[in-house]
Parts: C-alpha cells; structure tokens; sequence
C-alpha cells in the first residue's frame, strides 16, 4: 500500500475532488490511478504537480505522444516501475504501435549504453558541440 | 584526454577508416567526432557500436529527430555531459527547435520529479496498467 | 527470497549474535530487519556496515531524524524499494510527521526535476560558486 | 556557455525581470545565478519552476536549512555538478556549518552503498514494513 | 506480464527460434528466460542484442566469470531486480563463489559510496590521473 | 577546489596524517590523491572509508584486479568523473591491460543498456531465478 494510503474519490475533500475531476475531464476517463490518490494526501502537491503535467503534457511544438515517449524514455532510465507501467499504458492510449514502442525501446537501450561508453572513454566535448 | 587517446582518420587503420568514412557519408558531415575517435581504440566497439546507432536511428515507426529527442532525454537523466552535448547538438541538425528543445527539457524534468514522487510515496501499479 | 538466504538469531553465530544485540539495543527493538539478516552471510561485511551506520547516524552537528530524511530522499533518488521502505518507517519510528514525509516528497521531487534542467541546460557553474 | 545562452537582467522581458526581481527579494541577493538565466529562454518553465522552488523551499514542516540538505543529498547522488555547486552554496547561506556538512556527506555516502547492498542481496522487504 | 507478452519456443517464428536455439546451444541449456521472450516481439532488437552478447561477454582479456561480475554491478548500482537476480543466476553457474559473491557486494556497495563522497565534496581530477 | 579546500600533509594532523602513511604504505606510492585530501576536513569519514577500502579492496575471493575493474564499472554506471579517471589509473597500476580495458567498457555498455530492456519490456523474474 502507498505511504500515507490512497485517498478514493468518495473520501476526498471538494479541494481534491477538484482535480480528479480535472484530470479525469482532461484524459477523458472515469477513473483516477493510484500515482494521484497516493498525492492527495499532500493537496499542495497534487495540486502544483497535476498542473504541471498538465500545461508540460500539452501538445505544443512537441505532439502529446512524443511528450509521453520521452516520459517512458525517462522511466525506463530510472528504473521506476510503477512510472514505466502507468505512462506506457498512457502512451498506448495515445496512439504509440507496437513498432512504436520496440524502436523507443531500442533507443533507449543504446542511449544508455553508448553514455556509459562516452563516460568511461573520459571522451571530451569536441569544440563544434560547445554552443 | 580520452583514456586511450583518440585515432584520427590519418593515423586510423583501414578497418577504422571504412567505419570513419561511412559515418561520415551517413551524417552527411566531414568530420568525426571525439566518441568514435576513442572507440577507435576498440575496433570491434566501434564497429559494434556504429552498426547498432545505425541501425535504431535511423527512420522507422519513429522519426529520426524524435529518436535524437529520446536520446537526450536519456542523456540528461543519466547526467553524461559529453552526451549531452553531442545529442543537442544532433538534434538540431535534425531539425529540433529552440521551442521543442525547451519542451524537452520540460518533459524530461516533469518524469524525473514523478518518478520520485511514485517511488517515495511507495505507489502500487494499479490493475488497469498490468498488461 | 534473498540471495544467500537469511540468518536467524536462532541459527546465527556468537559473532553475528552480538551484532543483532548491538543492533536491537541501539534501535530499542526486539527483532531484526531482512537487511541484516541478509548481511549475516558476510560477517565481515555485516559488522563494517553496522559499525559504519550507527557512527555515521547517531545525533551530531545534524539530529537523527535529519539524518534519516536524508538516508529517504537517497534511496527515493536511486528508487530502491526496500531502502524506501524501511527507511521510512525508520523515520517515522524516529518522530518524521505526515507533514514533514509530504515536504520531504516534494524537495525530493522538485530536486530531481531541478537537477536534469541544470544538466540538459548545460549551465555553467557560476564564479560565486566557485570555492 | 549554456545550450541556449543565458539571459542577462538588461536583456530580459519585463515577465522575465518580474521573477528575477521576485527570486533576488526571496533570497535577499542582488545577482541571479546561471540556472535561472538559462531557464529564462523558457519563460513558462522559469515561473513555474520558480514558483514551484518558492513553495516548496520555503519553511514548514521542515526548516529551510534541512530542505537545503535535502537538495544537496539528491544531487550528490545524482552527480549534478552545478547543482552540488549551488545548493552547497545555498547551504552555507542558510546556516549549514561545516560539521553539519560532513555529516551529511557521510549519511549521503552510507544511503547509497547500503541501496546497493539491500538490492544485490536481494532482500525482501519485511511485514513490518508494509504500510 | 511483459509489456508485449512473452513469445514461447513454439509460437516463435523460425527467425526467432534460430535464436533462441543459439543461446541454447551458447548457454549449454534447454530453456530460454524471460527476457529474450520478450525481446522476441522485436525480432531484430533480439538479433542485435543476442549478438552483441555473445561477442561482449565471450572469454578474451578478461574471463567469463570477471565479465559475468561485472554485469551484476552494473546492474545492482541501476537497481534493476529483473537482471540482478538473471545475472546473479548466471554468475553462479560460471563458477562464482558465495565467497566471491560476497566480495562482488562489499566493493559494488563502497564503490557506490566513495562515487558520492568524490561528487558531494567537489573533488578535482588529480593531475597524476589525467590522461 | 574541493568544497571544504584540500588538506596537504604539511598542514594535517597527526591523526591524519597517520592515514596518509597507511594509504602511501599500502599502495606503494610517495602522494596523496585529492579525494583523501579533500576527505581529511572530516578525519572521522577519512578513517572509515580508508579502513573500509583497505578492508574490502584487498584481495580474497576475488583479486585486487578483479576488485578495482568492478569499482570502474561502478563509476562509470554513475557518471562520477573523478573516480572514473582515479580508479581506471590505479586498474592499470594493478595491470590491467589496454585490452582489458576495452572488454571491460564492452560489457559496461552492454549491462547498461539491456538493464534497460528488462525494465521497459517490463519483464517478469523467471521461477528459475527466484532463490
């Protein structure tokens, strides 16, 4: 069970209530995942952490499944379980194939290879990459 | 310095010079920059290495310019500066602009914040993520 | 299950036994976590780390509960599970509040955010930080 | 030099000259510090992540200075020069001394060695600790 | 479950059973884990990675076991249980020691510790150590 | 410079000191390297980590070699520059050969990179691998 325990829809105070809501409008769907029941038990938190999501998740110059790619990319680096189940379901529901997710996969696995060549190389920055 | 040094194109082997020259013919550029000069040391490494980013960059289900985007949303995570900066670098070659980078960076600090927050307050993986 | 099993007191020798006593009776409790009972397959190793531990967490220039809030945010920054979870109950046990666990998320958050965009940003340490 | 430069006061936008103004009032300093003249070439991101930092640093259920402690735990552990760099700093300014400073070293350097212990051993995470 | 499910010996295809007989035949075993059934999703990945294994971790300079400890490092410093508990597997059938076993942790757990001792204090490259 | 500056042997005292002759004595050298120096400003942390290195480092089960390749590895998984150039100079003090070197980076790579894919393919410890 999460730290403080899960705070469910019909327990949560109207300021809570609030967000799920938004959230729910937002992703268009009727339920609200664990990650922001745990939250709630910090309404400051859920609050500033949901908007932000919001307004970075929004399609911009970047598309909302390229936003949520790179999310994956992040998870899997950082070995995050729960964030690498919720935001590849997320990235699912948002258009990403199978080949989508095997090529993101791949890349990710290179990335984190070829970093730890670079590092252990002692390879320095070549003057045309200093901006 | 590189831990072994680098291999410039004149000093490379033939082997290595076949390597350099189809990176190059690839990237469309006419320079190497100092990654493969100190992979250059391992000569199977290189070509390993050179076969497998050839391979998983190049387009496919995804572009080629959101698989560099991915490639330094890695890169940041992960803290490798030389990465960093040569993936920037790549990605505006690309095509990335400053408003998509700054998205980026956006997305790839938004998942890095989450995935503590998932972690710390100890989330279970809802059953609507089990696959 | 562990990799080499877990010692029991019952099946522990003298020189583990007095570890576990040392343990229980700095900590004021009657059993022993997996993580020393983990430990037990290497003397050596089990008697260095205890050692380390309570020289490094007893109240000095910092209190025990800093020092523990501290030993949480490493482990909710490396996502190691079991750290996660019994080091939180070692904070709360040593007077962590709901309030200060909801604080500690969110600068363990915010910091993992804040580190990536100082890192993707490639910002230069500034002369003032310079020591 | 920063990936996309590093906005100067004189240069800035009369959006961007309103947060600096508000972070060299919160900290009481008449000089802004790279991370945020970077940030600033994203104006969205600079308020948010200030405002976030605002809130979230500001004293509490946890006082200022262990916030700070906090922040420089997770960056050492993510190895974030500019970010140990600062926070350090901000530390110092906040009244750590340098005993305070060591012993968080030393708790920083203990969390992780035993993260890595807890997982290689492949301990489970005892009844008593599941929430 | 694996993201893309698990693909079995007799549903794989005959490009994939190739491979999954070679790592039979390398590995001197008759059962294929879970990790290469869920790389099969991706035949080429498969490919690639199974390949570069193969060639990585065959006994040159260093032996198969040395290698084999390596992995395990890497993989216990990134907590990632999936390959800690494979490896660690797999390391006992190479040979390795509870004894050795033990040693793996104790230098993987101070490693991990001094890396952040030589971060938080902000430690410069000797001139002796540059290259 | 180092955050609490370098403590030269001239200037330490003689309990330090004493560490600083165990450390030349041990490794066979006439200096000091900085993470000593820079550790000395907390000679409690000095003696512990150099006694617990002296402990864990020496060789056993596994060769003094064999120990220092695992601390690169570690090193170079976390991106710590320092003790990347500190420990591939003392490898090669302890003979490692440019040949080992590659292979040990090869595998470094590799390990990193397919921690990776068992986390994003999300998949699951075999039965067989459960202990």
């Amino acid at each position: 069970m999460a730290t403080l325990g899960l705070i469910e829809y019909q327990d949560a105070s109207p300021e809570v209530r609030t967000i799920y809501d938004d959230i729910m409008l937002t992703r268009k769907t009727d339920w609200i995942n664990n990650f922001w029941k745990a939250l709630a038990n910090d309404p400051a938190t859920l609050k500033r952490t949901w908007e932000d999501i919001k307004q970075i998740m929004a399609p911009g110059a970047l598309n909302a499944l390229t936003k949520e790619l790179i999310y994956v990319a992040v998870s899997v680096t950082n070995q995050c379980g729960y964030c690498i189940a919720s935001h590849t379901a997320a990235a699912k529901n948002k258009g990403m194939t199978d080949g989508q997710f095997r090529e993101l996969m791949a890349v990710v696995g290179m990335a984190n290879e070829s970093n730890r060549l670079a590092a252990g190389y002692q390879v320095e920055i070549d003057e045309q990459f200093k901006v």
